[in-house]
């Protein structure tokens, strides 16, 4: 295997990478326009000044239904001497928007007509001239501007341009982007993955960023870890585009050639950034175009692609783009961070009786999904060594405050019936989300007692009085008035691979040498249990190989075993199942949920009660294996 | 001519109305679904919850570039006794992405290797197992849930679908709407306008709002005002629609057939809502699918749209639309408005200081500029009579709030030129607008001491003095320190038809009786100059026909003259010469813009002066006919 690496330039701070980039590229205030029909041109920006071709109205017309008059006709009409008129000649009926006739210059409103008989009218008052007449040009003045250059248009601005005789505006070309995504791992959406490779989804992503910001993408076929194939592409790529994408190879490792690509055909002007995620990025420049080598990893990619493509696309475009709205929360654990980088933390967030708790997610740069789940990004400044909980701190909203108001948050035990939950909640009252983090059955009563979250889900054996739940809420939430909802009954036990190879029968073999054990992490109810049944069998921790390697969810421990990373690990029936996996029922457990008084009238966690008592959702959750809702949804009152 | 009129059912409330509405429509929790190709997703709302189908990562992989070594060999490690390990053997080179080879289970950074020779690495520290490995599904886990239903697909949502093998998703089915546009005076976009005739261009505007919420608009060519002429069309129309609207007609006037249709195909549920603008909407329901009637004027038909099709398209989403974002205003003038209706206004926002004060644009229904002009809406309650000056109103931002916060506010005597700076401007810096109001000499000083605007233009003639601007300034702002800038010399004259048909010489021919003349507001400096020049010719007010006739702009006097609505009226030659008008020169005036000393350094005035400076500014400026740009941009500090 070859050895050699590459040097990374000096690292560069956001700022200052901007500012070099931005200074080395055009200022973009020419660009290339197209006239595009008026019609399909919403969200384009007008590269001219647009001036009106007709007037609007296109002559003087009546602004109401009535009787158009001539308002030198009425002067001197009162109550005690009132005027009449003869319809047809002196007043004639008109209705919104007709023209008003020759020789007429007023209108009365149909409600105020007096008519002492079919053919007349009386008039108790003097009309003033253009009374409910709007007059030529009231609109629109033809010559006059409708549109200034450098205006994004909106939905009324194209009833204006095609009321003004406008059927064609000139408007800024779209940039075009080209995106070549590299690598040996990678493969084409559709592929099925062999163990190590990676489904190729950044230039889907990336792709999507751009329509949503007005920019054309062209993705071009993955290539592969080459420096030659990546040279050939990027510079055939480079004239058919005005910004060039190149995904992935932009670290230092061996096979990372993108840096030495952009040199060979321009100048890399920055290449790493102290961000994180995001911090392999190159920023380069070829025949004046941009050229970009982005991070493979998704989360990594995203936010560099934000931090510096976003820009150059606003002045491509001269759009301004709107500032993410922001909010003050309150950070639910203590968070460190590196000193001497900016990071990027993607944080749920839940509206906790009118304040702001944040609840970070998974920090890896690989884990896109933590930001498909995440409510708003924290920024954690460079000379900052991280936050301690509690702390107040900005956050940048990622979707609407009203969908994060709405939010139900559950901090808990993992269980699969949970997006069950979700999944009906959603389809039974439009906006209405529960929000699930797996923190273990005690780190969900922490967090419920600490104000973090709405609701918690547990399994707790009490091994002294082999109860569930209950004695550890007495002890954990002394005197606080609490709601207790079964969810279920559930399977728990051994999982096993299918045909169960290494011949397992329970507790008592994962002492074994051959075995390669998962646990959960400490806190979770399964690891309690566990641990419960060990000093029970008289089996000493540092007996089992591995008994410290942790993961977080039922699924987690059944993905271990599914891929040979692990023999086998304590779960539920249902995790087993979904993998084709194989189950040694162990015991039944009690998995309830938790709500406390403050919360119980909140209208999510009555729907959350409707759907618990819901037939279908009883059999869709039995349908999963391992369940027993015999008592789901059965509501008991505490303290 | 036919004098038959309809009668409104009873006026509802807005909430009635959406009430009545929302209750006689399905709820649209089912609804059709279709299945899209992912990487097309992008805005679409899931229909069904979407679980994963591949795990990411496929492989426990390396998180770093480094060495992979097997933890159990460095147990024991520490500086005083480091483990030697053999690359190749015992410890292999991975990038990272890269799959962990079998037998090994934690990587060591590269950063973090002491190589004693080419072949050896040295172990200071035990590794604990998976250190820097990113476990088999860290991301997403077969069969665990990616997305609930109901979700609308983001960006970062098409990558996590894409990872976990989905190349398909199952989405709502875009809503059809049908939209029928009725009138005998409208005509296609593209067509010349008689005198009377308007523009269709309402279809137009409420098929780009549809492409933003989501929905597909399927557009009617337009229908006479005939009744089975429009029944015909929309009994074939709804087949095809989810929802149809019929624009005009909606009103009680006798070529209103809008609600005569919709009774004869279903019902009419509400006819007129106490909105203004919006009133004549007609809300009914054909075959459980809404039919709306929409007035024909934009402004109206685009609230009522607005209003009453939004929260439908939004039910049949399943897509809760985010509120716009609001602010606290103070309202610049007086604000009445009728009791019993709720009253949408636009205004314009400035950010004075800091604070921000609303304008009122045009109040009038058919005005279709009053909305692409608007920064945000105004509403008035129902129970209001109106607003004094100076309250404070919570207002609906139509444009992003950092758009509004870098607008400079003009209010001020219209002149074509400001038109040419704003235009200026907005090449000049991206995102900083010229905001102008027209409000005459006089009321721009007046709104300048109100603080209400960052500049005033003012051309304002002391007749004792023969001086222009300052004895004006040293009058309304005494003591205030401002800089005064001069924009141009003009032309002032009087605009008469092509030919001059009436044969007019000059002001003492105002007082012929067959001369008809349009004035503008008292307050303007042209007015002021007419005023002026009248008494020194001793001409009463009272001997000129339609003397209080006024108009706001020179563009508007010349469009009523250009029409035949006017014979004459006084304005500037740039205003006559764009309409193809003469011109009767009559004097040359002075034209200054006016800054106070606080806003005189904020960036978008310096930005102003430097296009005053700009020598290709000048030279548009006097091709537009009648400036003399020999003192342009040459700034006078007073007080």
């Amino acid at each position: 295997m070859q050895t050699k690496r590459h040097i990374y330039l000096k690292k560069k701070t956001r700022e200052e990478a901007l500012d070099i980039f931005l200074a080395a590229l055009p200022d973009y205030s020419e660009w290339p326009e197209e006239e595009m029909p008026v019609k399909d041109a919403l969200g384009r920006v007008t590269s001219r000044q647009v001036q009106a071709v007709f007037f609007s109205p296109t002559a003087n017309v009546s602004a109401m239904d009535g009787l158009a008059v001539n308002s030198a006709d009425t002067f001197g009409a009162s109550e005690t001497s009132p005027i009449r008129l003869k319809i047809g000649e002196q007043a004639r009926f008109v209705n919104t928007g007709e023209t008003v006739p020759d020789g007429f210059d007023a209108v009365i409103m149909i409600e105020d007509i007096h008519q002492p008989d079919e053919f007349t009218i009386e008039i108790m008052a003097a009309v003033p001239p253009w009374n409910h007449v709007r007059p030529i040009g009231e609109d629109i003045v033809v010559d006059e501007q409708i549109l200034p250059s450098g205006h994004m248009i909106s939905p009324p601005d194209i009833g204006a341009l095609l009321s003004g005789g406008l059927t064609k505006v000139w408007t800024r070309k779209m940039p075009v982007v080209g995106i070549i995504p590299t690598g040996d791992e990678v493969i084409e959406p559709g592929q099925i993955p062999e163990p190590g490779q990676v489904v190729e989804s950044n230039s889907a992503v990336l792709a999507a960023f751009l329509k949503e910001w007005g920019a054309e993408a062209i993705r071009y076929p993955i290539v592969k870890d080459a420096p030659d194939l990546i040279l050939a592409k990027a510079a055939r790529a480079i004239e058919k585009s005005d910004l060039l994408l190149i995904i992935a190879g932009s670290s230092a490792g061996d096979r990372d050639h993108t840096a030495d690509v952009i040199a060979q055909m321009g100048r890399v002007l920055v290449h790493g950034v102290s961000i994180m995620p995001g911090k392999p990025v190159i920023l380069g420049i070829v025949d004046k175009k941009p050229v970009i080598g982005l991070p493979g990893y998704p989360v990594s990619g995203i936010i560099a692609f934000d931090l510096f493509v976003r820009p150059v696309i606003s002045r491509m475009l001269r759009r301004l783009f709107p500032k993410p709205d922001s909010v003050k929360a309150r950070i639910a654990r203590k968070l460190p961070s590196k000193l001497g980088q900016e990071e990027y933390i993607r944080v749920k967030l839940g509206n906790l009786g009118g304040k702001y708790i944040a609840a970070t997610l998974a920090r890896g740069s690989g884990v896109i999904t933590s930001l498909t789940r995440a409510d708003a990004m924290l920024k954690v400044p460079m000379q900052s060594e991280g936050l301690d909980a509690g702390s107040e701190v900005e956050v940048y909203l990622l979707k609407s405050r009203q969908e994060i108001d709405r939010s139900i948050i559950f901090i808990g035990s993992h269980d699969p019936s949970l997006d069950l939950l979700a999944d009906y909640l959603a389809r039974k009252e439009m906006g209405l989300t529960l929000s699930i983090t797996h923190l273990g059955s005690l780190g969900g009563l922490m967090a419920l007692k600490r104000g973090e979250c709405h609701l918690t889900g547990i399994h707790l054996l009490d091994p002294e009085t082999g109860r569930y739940n209950i004695p550890y809420i007495q002890k954990y939430l002394p005197g606080k008035k609490v709601h207790l909802i079964n969810l279920a009954f559930r399977d728990q036990g051994l999982i096993v691979k299918s045909g169960n190879p290494k011949n397992i029968k329970g507790l008592e073999d994962l002492v074994r040498q051959d075995i390669r054990f998962v646990n959960r992490q400490s806190g979770a109810g399964t690891r309690l249990l566990l641990d419960h049944w060990l000093v029970r069998m008289g089996i000493g921790n540092s007996l089992i190989k591995d008994y410290r390697r942790e993961v977080f969810t039922h699924m987690a421990v059944a993905a271990l075993v599914k891929s040979g990373g692990a023999d086998c690990g304590l779960g539920i029936l249902s995790a087993a199942r979904s993998l084709g996996l194989e189950f040694l029922p162990l015991a039944k457990e009690q998995y309830d949920l938790l709500v406390p008084e403050e919360y119980f009238d909140l209208s999510g966690i009555e729907r959350l009660l409707d759907i618990l008592g819901d037939k279908g959702f009883k059999r869709d959750l039995e349908s999963m294996g391992g369940y027993d809702c015999s008592n789901t949804g059965e509501v008991q009152c505490l303290n």
